[in-house]
């Protein structure tokens, strides 16, 4: 998945040619990415597009075409763009692995490097480490309704572009959706791909069970039959039981049918009924149609039946609370070692300043009780006082029984990786014990448990005083 | 924008293999293209993506590396894979040109062609027209909102995937928003790109004012200065002020001011009186933040004087009404010249059947009365009847005085073109043309004047006549 250097916002460039004719574009710098809130009003978020993102670190240079077309813009001298030429990311990224659990505030990426090459990259890097995530989150949320059941992914049709689409199949995997339709993300990223037939395959046939028959005839093994093209009830499922009953004679097994509209939870009940009473309890009901984790937790409270979920629109653009976008940012928190804080009109809002610690705070068994970031370096101990980074009258003690694990570790230094790309499976298994080791609470999908982040004393410290230094500065200056 | 003939559902193969296994597969074939209700429950959609998708279907092959992943699927027979070597698309295609307003129901994209070949190119014409119409919407929408102010699409790095940013930028142009900051899609479809910079340019520096100072120097011309990274009133507007009439020193003028947080209408109305009153008429309020159609109308409501805005995360996610998906659908209406419909459980939603034409009924301004669906080579006169196609029982007459134009025209044949692509102005231009063609209540953001779109009474009669047909065959076989 090759990404162009001029794949970013305009800014980026001109304040690189800024940075540069002031001299200031090898000044120590140290940026954060995160974001302000959990997507989907949820309790966590899946962290997903880390190897994407360090491959574009890795590659990034500019060609002499994408020079050409900057010199085009008459923006920019010629001593920048002799600079672009062989301007590369020579920085270091700390960041926590793929499929790890990780929570609004937090600095999920750390770049640390120039303050030109530091800066430069944080379009490409947003794009891909918000989206990705978001749609794992998706991925997990909607795993989780599902209760055991498979989740099968087919958005590629809704999906935003095509690379939309491979980029949804990769962090759906890595948030526990374990196989697409998409054929290209399966030859691009290994996943396992699957599909059935369509409505047209069907109305190709002059009836529907010509229609089966041909279709088990061609694919006897791992063959699903569609069965609402005409009734699901009155059609659809009779048909599927003489095929069924002829692939058996043939020596196969039918392995299920689809439905794609109508009540899938009443409708799977009795597909599910008719076929045990006909001596196929192996069949799988398949259920598709605008699904997504509220709908398929509906399905399972009123009984359904269902064996595999097909999941597409909703999954693909991350429908739902807080609306396709994780709003994450990528704030400069440090320049020439001097710590840098952001105020927003809502002052509980302001950035963590300075280059800082992850910690998760485990118990003796591992499972998680809340996380608290630190400055670099700073000592945290059981017992400790530690501060909601949104009001710091909220203190909560950290446990005397409790262990500290660094959510994140260094993963680029000097512009190339610490070690070789992990495979999806490790980020995919990663995701689902994550979360099994999160108070359950944090799991609801609607009105979860707050799981905590605090700040140490440190950095508590810290920004309350950056914060009243750039308040007292207007008053200086302005009254 | 390459697309591989791998980015597919797993099904469109499953399906393609089983047409060639029982000699279907160049059985005569047409497929629509359609959507079954308007975006963002708005008056209209702006039809985008066709050239992209024509691109796709010329460019069709698949590579040796393609068929080595298919054939380690375990799926497919030699004798398929043999076929797919050289499979091509060789169909015909009917289509608007892009920018063309279109409604829901009309046959969109019309694909003729073998059984095989036109099934087959289902999920990529989707994904391609689906996103990119609704981008385009999204833009017309975020447009008008905007009364003649200017808008710039600022969303890459909350879009979903490098290239879900690459296709925003080409839709929203095509929409009516002109300028993007998206370098990569000013390179590849010479869109003007527009940037200003990022709150850490001002953190970079010991203060705002010596931060506004540098970027003017370096910047001098369409030089805008974001002013809210500290306080926007006490502090980036001062500073403002004092680097504009430094800069008219120079023999410069301040380009612009950014606003990115904090109430947008009574702040761009501080800004514009300071400067105003300063002797700076001609500084642009920039202003962004979430914006999108709904929250422009609100600005402008409120008497804000923003004269351009940014429009990120909600245009390039298409946020808002319907949640982020144009649930385009593609439908076998007609196999081996027998016309074929699609019921679904609301029989009103069954599919239009047969090969059609999409006329539009024009008054003799040229401006839009409404639009009919007909069969291909039906005869449609003013003063005939047409039905709505969802209840026969509502028809209203063509006026008297009506034109027809047609809405499409046959753009690819043999699976080639018909004629170069398009400029992106030119389809720019379109939609602002027909936008001011259509009734005013249509562009109303919320609860729009319904555009009406019939069917002919020859259409009607076929679609009554087939869904008898199916009802009846229930009947027959399951009582």
């Amino acid at each position: 998945m090759h990404i162009s250097p001029l794949l970013t916002d305009l800014y980026e460039l001109t304040m690189l040619a800024g940075y540069l004719e002031r001299g200031m574009h090898e000044r120590p710098a140290v940026f954060d990415l995160f974001f302000r809130s959990n997507p989907y009003q949820g309790g966590y978020a899946v962290f997903a597009g880390l190897e994407t993102a360090l491959e574009y670190l890795e590659e990034l240079r500019f060609t002499a075409t994408d020079l050409e077309y900057l010199e085009s813009l008459n923006l920019f001298s010629p001593a920048f763009l002799a600079y672009l030429e062989s301007f590369r990311f020579r920085g270091r990224v700390s960041a926590p692995p793929e499929g790890s659990v990780v929570f609004a505030r937090e600095p999920l990426l750390t770049v640390e490097g120039g303050l030109a090459e530091a800066q430069f990259v944080e379009t490409a890097l947003l794009n891909v480490i918000n989206f990705q995530t978001l749609v794992a989150s998706k991925g997990a949320r909607i795993n989780h309704a599902a209760g055991g059941a498979q989740v099968m992914e087919f958005g590629l049709r809704r999906a935003q572009g095509p690379d939309g689409g491979l980029s949804v199949a990769r962090a759906a995997y890595i948030g526990g959706v374990r196989s697409t339709s998409n054929v290209q993300a399966g030859q691009v990223f290994g996943i396992p791909v699957k599909g059935t037939h369509a409505h047209s395959w069907i109305m190709a046939f002059a009836d529907e069970l010509t229609a089966f028959r041909r279709y088990a005839e061609v694919f006897p093994q791992g063959c699903i039959l569609l069965i609402d093209t005409y009734d699901t009830l009155k059609s659809g499922l009779p048909n599927a039981l003489t095929v069924a009953a002829e692939l058996r004679e043939r020596g196969h097994e039918l392995f299920g049918v689809r439905i794609d509209s109508g009540d899938l939870a009443y409708l799977s009940r009795q597909v599910r009924a008719a076929f045990d009473e006909a001596g196929f309890p192996g069949v799988k009901v398949v259920a598709s149609n605008e699904l997504d984790e509220h709908v398929i937790e509906s399905i399972r409270a009123e009984g359904g039946r269902v064996d595999i979920y097909g999941v597409g629109t909703r999954l693909a653009t991350c429908a739902g609370e807080g609306g396709g976008a994780l709003g994450g940012v990528y704030k400069l928190v440090q320049v020439d070692h001097s710590p840098k804080l952001k105020l927003t009109s809502d002052v509980s809002k302001a950035t963590l300043p300075d280059h800082k610690t992850v910690l998760r705070v485990v118990d003796r068994q591992g499972n998680f009780i809340q996380d608290v970031i630190t400055l670099r370096g700073e000592a945290l101990s059981p017992g400790d006082l530690v501060y909601d980074p949104g009001n710091p009258l909220q203190q909560v003690r950290i446990p005397d029984a409790a262990n500290f694990v660094e959510l994140r570790s260094l993963v680029m230094e000097g512009g190339r990786r610490c070690r070789p790309p992990e495979t999806l499976d490790a980020a995919a298994d990663r995701s689902q014990e994550q979360l099994s080791r999160l108070p359950a609470g944090c799991l609801r999908l609607i009105n979860p448990h707050t799981y905590k982040v605090s700040i140490s004393a440190g950095l508590n410290q810290l920004r309350l005083s950056l914060i009243t230094e750039v308040k007292d500065k207007f008053k200086t200056r302005h009254t």
